[in-house]
This record gives C-alpha cells, structure tokens and sequence, in this order.
C-alpha cells in the first residue's frame, strides 16, 4: 500500500481548483484527507464560506469512516433517516452524507484517502473532485 | 449473574468473524460489551471503515441502554424519529438503533452484556453476533 | 509500507496478557491503534477498570498524534504542564502522555501504528507493551 | 483593510516548507487563518504526526482570539496557568499558548489573519513562520 504524499495530494487540491475556475463554479474549499482521516491540504477560495472547510472535511471524511462513497451515503440516509442522524452523533459531527465526498484508489484498487469538495451543488462539487483525481492518474470512487 | 469474562469475550468475537468469513461478507468490527455498556474486546478486519469501531460499540451500547435488541430499536426509531434523534443526543452519541446490536443472556435470561458488529447490511451483521452468540453456548436476544 | 492486520495486532495483544500474567501485574487493558489512530484490537481483562479501554486507546493515540512515544511525552509534559493541558483540549481527550503508549514500527523504521497499556504503573504498563512488540517481530519505540 | 487571499496564504505555507526542507527540521503542518480564525490553507508534511493539523489550527486560533503572539501567550500561560486551562475550555480546545502561532500584518499594521506551525520544537516552528511572512512582504508579529 503507498502512502498518499503532501505533493500528490497538493496537486489534485490544485487541480479541483483550476477544474472549479475552467466551468466558473462557486468559490470551493477543497480538502485531502489521507486514510486514517487526517488532513494533508486543504485550501478554501476567496469568498468560500466559512463552514466550507468543516463540510468538505466532513464529505472525505465520511467516506472512509464507512468505506462508501458519498452519492452512495446520500442514497442511503434517505432510506434510513434514523441511522445517519445517529451516524452523526456518533462521529461527532464528522459526517456529511453528501455526493463530494470521493474515495481515493490506486490503479490496484487501494485505498489511499479521499477527497472532499463543498461550495457548489454537491454534484459539481463532485465533478471536481473527480476530474482531479483521474487527473492525477488516480481512480476516483464516488460511491 | 455470572460475569462475561475476556476468554469467553474473545470466543465470541472470534466465532462471529469466522462467520463473516464463511458467509463472505463485507470486512466486518466486533464488539463486546459488558453489562456496564464498557468495551471488553474488539476487533476491527482489515479493510473495515475507521468508524466501525464506534458503530459496532454504539450498536452494542444502545441495546443495554434501552434493554432492547436492535431489531426493536429500529422499529421504534422509524416510529419515533424525534425521540431517537433527542436519545442521540441524551446518551452523547452512543447509540445505533439498528440490527447487529444483540443482547447477550444466560440460560436463565439474565443479562451478560451486549455484542454489536458493522461492516455489512444490518441483517448480515446481525446474523454473525446470532451465529456466535448461540455457538459459545448463549442465548441471543437481537431484539 | 506494509499495513498492520488484524492478525499481526490481535498476536501483540495476547502476547502483551501473556507477559502481563508470566509477572502476575494487575488486570490489564491493551489496545492495538492503526496508523490513522484508529482501533485495531482491544482486549479488556477481568478485573480491569472500566476507564482502563479509553486510557489505553489515549496513551496509544497520543504518541500517534505527536510522533513521540509516551515516556518522550511523559517527560514533555512536566516540563510544560500548560502546553500538555491545552493538548488534552485539542485533541478532545484522546492524549494520555505517560509510559505506556508504544510506537510500533518494522525493521525499516516504517510506523505501522501503536499500543496503549493501562492497568499497572506506567513502567509496568511499558514492559507488556514492549515486550508483546518485540516478541512479535517488530520494533518497539517507547519514545 | 485587504483581505489575504488564497494566493498569498498558498505562498507563504510554502515558503514556510521550502524554510522547513533548508534547515532540515522535522515534519510540518502548516495552517494559515483569515482574521476570523478559519481556514484558508493548510499543509502537512509526510510523516507529521496526526494531531499536527489540530495544533497548528489552535497556534494560529490562539494568537486571533487573543490578539497576541504566541510567545506572549506562552508567558502568560506559564503565569497564569488556571485563566489558560480556562481558555482550554472557554475556547472550546481551539488555543495552543506556543511559539509558533504568528499574527499576520499589512505595512500598515492592519491583520490580516495568522499562521501556526507544529512539528519541530516550538522555537523552529516560529522561525519557519516568520521566515514565510517577511518573505511574503508582509510583517510578522511573533507576540
């Protein structure tokens, strides 16, 4: 299993970025997190809110806490209510069941940490955090 | 009231990943608790989540906090949604109203402590602490 | 770098009771963390106190969180009992900066994760963990 | 009053690590703050402990909740120790009284937000800090 390096994680944060200014969506907070669900890079564009670092920490961070992506963690806290406002006490708030969070894999299909992306529609949020990831030779799991 | 002790503890959690390997089921996290809702051993199989942990032990806490197996919390948090989102809060994060939390009872009903295990569906992870439960020479009570 | 399994924690685990019986201390609690200070295996003895699970799991963490094994932070923490208390409120109550909590590495050097003891004195507590490390292999860094 | 902006908070966690990488410290976690205490950038080395993105935050947290440098906030916490534990609690675990969290100033004077650096020893930590501002024409403001 290779470790997801501070370089490799700045240049797909940096890559959102320039997909998120190429289609001129909302200013985004982009955030790496590596496996264990600790921060590597984070930046926040100029104008993004000031909850948008917790949110985009949230959707990577949710993904590895259940090992799926974040369309499929929307798909199932419609089905079950009850479970993910549970999910969310017992992460201590650090879930954002929300497409934009993105599991990160190598080409053998390992876990290297996820990628979290808020300030848009959730599902720009995620078009950005993929084309990052392909773009860094990464396969993206968005659930 | 015999107490539950490690070894028995430890049987139990081993038979239930025996289970989950036989069955082939998702990488799962086995908890043991004891009558005091206090952890007696876990383990978590390669590949599980890193919020397992804390779902397996929230499942196996939230049936000795209410008395109740999983399977009845469920029901009664899709009726009641608001007082599971207040008993969310109350017990400070520490329940998962869902299968896979299953009482632990003596031939004689009474109460040894509590097993929960995540990973897979609900029913899947249910299915290993029944499984293990009963081969250790316990009553299961899923609720 | 090779990733700690289930398997290779659950050995230092009972190899570290194994020890802790072989010199008959108190009733002990080990915790094997991953790298990412997530649970791996937990085992609670009979008799151990009901603190003693989040006591290992926090002197596991704290060396994880700093890079520093516990005796290192021990010594920290005396000589700046200001910076060590605003530590236990950033990390939220994860740091348990006394001899016990062991960085675990492999031959390389690689951190592949860490062991909390709590039970015995602290330098008790070290010996188990130091010894179940090495027995199984790997490289014990006490700090 | 100029707001700091992504670019520049980008340019100076670099030249902080650039400054880190030629006098060969420790792994760093660099964060830099706007003036309401959130995020705009953050950065961590390989190989940097994983409470470091927790402590680097509360350094440059520290330094805007109290308009003071972190060396100030040292000497305080060092005679005061009871007012810091309260600030612990008060602040909700968010200040870190250390060397290594620096106020952030325009020519004029005027903040523009902060910097705070875990990894090395706290006085490193600082140098990194004022070596990145003062590169970045900005002043630095150490407390």
């Amino acid at each position: 299993m290779q470790a997801l390096s501070l370089s490799l994680a700045s240049r797909i944060v940096d890559l959102a970025l320039e997909k998120a200014r190429a289609i001129d969506c909302k200013p985004l907070t982009v955030a790496v997190l590596d496996t264990g669900g600790h921060l590597l890079v984070l930046k926040r564009e100029d104008g993004s809110g000031i909850l948008r670092p917790q949110i985009a920490i949230a959707k990577a961070w949710g993904v590895l806490g259940m090992g799926l992506g974040g369309r499929t963690l929307a798909e199932r806290a419609t089905a079950a209510p009850a479970f993910f406002s549970a999910l969310g006490d017992i992460s201590g708030g650090r879930m954002a069941p929300v497409p934009g969070g993105v599991l990160l894999r190598d080409g053998g299909g390992n876990l290297l940490g996820s990628v979290g992306i808020s300030g848009d529609t959730s599902d720009t949020d995620e078009t950005c955090a993929v084309f990052a990831i392909e773009s860094s030779g990464l396969k993206a799991d968005p659930g």
